[in-house]
């Protein structure tokens, strides 16, 4: 059979574990090169993943005609001008989350996507993980009747380097990290979300504040249907990684994750003791590998991805007004819904 | 020893508990009589409980000598009443949350207090459950650092029945429910909730909307030093009763509670099940009790109640500026720093 | 109504709860009075409790004629002789486990209790717990098909002073702690012990070994009906007070108890810790308190007790092969089955 | 740098997952090529795994000069045979549990190796398994004090289909399954197992007494140094796959494994739900790969195995002690202590 041929710009830990899943367990996809700006680390991982070709920048990678799809897992920043310049040589696409960084940057990449007629996934891969999974089943069989609350919280265990916020790839704290959160409150909630309201704090780390970014904050959300909400983040708890999330509906609720331990409890006459999960390619690490999997499958059958560009702009719009909530100092804001349909196929969810 | 002589006004669920408490498990307290305007109910448990001495009105019960305080447990609306009139009999007091359901009538309420010169507790009873204390004893230790975020939830099982609503008797949600939680976020905190902002709703009972009540909110909130953190309330969780709260610091956090579970399980080939637990006189039983039992301690050694009415008065304003932000759409609110040194005596916290 | 009139043999520890229960949370009996070789200690419960009578024997409590029902709490040794008293006073008796220390002694007593055509209760008090009645409602509804496992075990967070086993007054492991499990093996099972096997050991506390005595145990369970069992004991796991069963069968299984917690949780970098619970009369308050009223009430209806003399000699006849196969370093030994029909309305079970 | 070039004999479900590991994600490994009776299912796996080489028997593979080492999933009753042939061609061998089905088998085996001085692992990854490990590290630093009681238990969610018992081609219970908990008995204690007692039970399908094999075990342990414990095993468990263990000690107590979930509950008016984990491959994934790894290093280096063939015997023979009760109706059987000087290198243990 045909396998898919594979590139991927941007080799830092999150591309490295998608070269590393595509490479090896991924039969339908070929690993065909990698490409990032660091030339060493693209060779470095060229080399241990023992595929032949790296390149010091996309355009290059993008010349080759064995290459049938692109991951981009390049800092938030530079996804947009990636999708353009994927969709430009005509490659399907699985982006890392977020779509962009701004509105402007973001219609740009889906009219280009749009243009060339080919295909977009963006990276949310908790809709692929096994306990978000099963949430999401029970949720379409009606078991939690109608759904009422929508909570959710992500928080990291350690703050990125101080060296990450001055470098200025990323986008802050709801565009790196509360986005999942907001992309799951619409797929789990079946809804969308119409106004967010935004309070922040950077009390432990002033200087954030010069970076435009924050320490922690608490969205709350209003849904078209009536529902509420409330997503929670944090990028220093310290503890562990930890993700949750509760859907409380008419007729019963769903949670979705604990804090995860690692199955060893020491237990003395202080008390009982636990380990603490510590990262999110622990956490995910299925959820990052079914999706790979999926975006191969629908690419290589002709099926349109299951988590489309429009999914990515309704989760950015809501970033972005949760960001200007912040900015006005907990105003509420409505979540502009914006017109997508010239996003045509790059668009166009499955779901 | 010489015993407290103490009055119960209002014998529905919440103050029949109190009875029992006194009647059976406070040594130190003598219950000499309940009053309730329902004059049948406050027969039957003096029956129950073996006491002389019911009325009909808290008038009458407050003509006896032999009681030196009392406990009110009357529907909401009528505590701050109550209060005063306890207070012009010169009797001690350990009022039910909240203290008022409007800002005028707790202020007349703690001036009657302050004019007589008797002391007032608020009945915040979380702070003496053994849980929250293990809690509040890490934060002072400065276990987890500076406070950096607060979150709180408070889930009933099944909703009140329309009649409850119709009598108009209690506060709505945040009056009756979340002041709990609101409570919680000064205490554990060490700190003053400055500004809220809430979301509600009543998507799965419309008609809560006509006596200005909600099914379930969302809160955020906003602390002097620099902190942030969300309350949610549910009246109609249906899974159970559920109070959980969680403190995350600078350096660890601290969880409080989880979905209690009758301590038995069912596995089969279809998963594992659990019996929930559904009911907060359940929950918080040892609550209840070291609650009474440490406004009976401090009532016969001339000490100043642990919570104060001041501390009533404070959770009451958060609750005013939630619901303030609750009927302006959503727009965030200032909490009221009023002066409370008019309070004296009643104002005055151990803390 | 009449009141089941109340005297409570040795108010140690646990006859003090008894006390306390009777006099405070059973309003269909009255405590009458208590009666403690050591006076001091009767004297001042009955003065803390507030009740009139203390003596310091049981001859001189058993001949009020206002007792109807006798409690007995004394050291191990010392029911099987309080048993045929308070029978020969013509009282019902709740007596605390075991029935006796010895084969003999135990089938004096319940000689003594047909012959004087009174009621006695054996204090297995997990049957009345809320947990292990909710698996046992479940087992009996045929939940779990065939019982095909049977797991118990018993863990005690601090051993005994070393007095406790210079006075010699309380039974072996078996007869004072393993006791409860092997009543649950027969009750939640559904069947009979009919052959047992021990390992014990003293390794940590050689000293143990003078008085007859282990620290910790695993006994194997052989079923008449082909199940098989293991229980294990410890009076020294320094972690915590931990009680939890299992039952696994054709079907599905259950499981009793998880390691008790206080709600709290604290997290930090170095993991999570949770204090655990202590003490049986914390983890078993619900039960002690609802074997009792159930007691009375059956008392005062002239229905047998649940929990019979015949179940009492039923699980010390258990205890009694395990000590055996201790003594004969593991060799295997039969449970033996005596006749029991001696016994009478003693022993006649309503289960 | 040099790979270790690798064959897999038997490419049922275990090989197959080896098979998988070592060509994905064994970078210092090359899968050479795989062998199995069932020539079909051989080619199969090889054509999956993109591998050129697949034969219908062992002795074909073993001519091949770039195997270096062979890795032996074939049934239990011919993992001996393996071993020695695998040996006499001068390959390492990694060899799943157990070693053999009786004592001559495991004898000529060990001989085999030895004689060749080549190097044998045994496969009790659970030495493996992050969870084993975080236990391991703390007994050895002293954080429990002095080890009392071990405890193991596994359960199978489902019973192997009657053809696995007719094809009598694996060892019964104890050498197929409670032997990983014979090992961890050993390990974990740092201390020998002298003596075991066995109840087994064949009660829901008594046709597997025709095979000389049972559905469930309770194996009581008795410790060279004076501890005792208990290991149990059950074939069908009907919910779930469960393995834990618990070592509790006379300063703490380190329990291993949960009934693992995923992290999805359902919560609803009739309590809360989860879905159990299901499959060994799924638990202890990490442990088989980390396994693999180990192996691979340690030939790659020159270095002996971290588990030796001598461990393999150990835990064989305790096996054999068990079944010799089973067969002797429960009564204790010493486990033989016998001489393994014999073993050479194959039995050094790094431990």
């Amino acid at each position: 059979m045909k396998k898919l041929g594979v590139g991927i710009v941007g080799v830092g830990e999150m591309g490295r574990r998608h070269a590393e899943n595509i490479r090896r367990l991924v039969p339908e996809a070929r690993l065909v090169a990698v490409a990032d700006a660091a030339a060493d680390r693209g060779r470095q991982v060229a080399a241990d993943l023992e595929i032949e070709n790296s390149y010091p920048s996309l355009e290059e990678m993008l010349a080759r005609k064995d290459i049938d799809a692109v991951v981009i897992a390049t800092p938030d920043k530079f996804h947009a001008n990636a999708i353009a310049a994927a969709a430009g040589a005509g490659k399907d696409i699985l982006c890392e989350k977020p779509l962009a960084t701004s509105r402007g940057d973001a219609q740009a990449a889906l009219r280009a996507v749009a243009r060339a007629g080919v295909r977009l996934q963006i990276g949310f891969m908790r809709r692929f993980d096994p306990a978000y999974m099963a949430a999401m089943k029970r949720i379409e069989a009606g078991d939690i009747g109608e759904p009422v609350l929508f909570k959710s919280l992500g928080r990291d265990k350690d703050i990125p380097p101080i060296e990450a916020y001055q470098s200025n790839v990323n986008g802050m704290l709801f565009y790196n990290n509360t986005i999942h959160d907001f992309d799951l409150a619409r797929w789990l909630m079946g809804d969308e979300v119409t106004e967010v309201q935004a309070y922040t704090t950077v009390s432990i780390r002033p200087q954030l504040a010069m970076y435009g970014d924050v320490v922690a904050s608490s969205v709350n959300l209003k849904f078209a249907g009536g529902a509420i909400g409330n997503v929670e983040s944090n990028v220093q708890a310290i503890y562990g990684y930890d993700v949750r999330s509760e859907i409380v509906g008419s007729k019963g609720a769903i949670f979705v994750g604990s804090v995860e331990k690692v199955p060893t409890a020491f237990l003395s006459a202080s008390g009982s003791s636990h380990i603490l999960a510590d990262h999110f390619l622990t956490r995910f690490a299925d959820a990052y590998l079914a999706e790979v999997r999926d975006f191969v499958d629908n690419m290589l059958h002709d099926r349109p991805p299951r988590v489309s560009g429009r999914e990515g702009m309704k989760a950015l719009e809501i970033a972005i007004a949760a960001e200007d909530s912040h900015l006005q100092g907990g105003a509420p804001r409505r979540v502009r819904d914006q017109e997508v349909e010239l996003l045509g196929a790059a668009g166009q969810s499955v779901n």
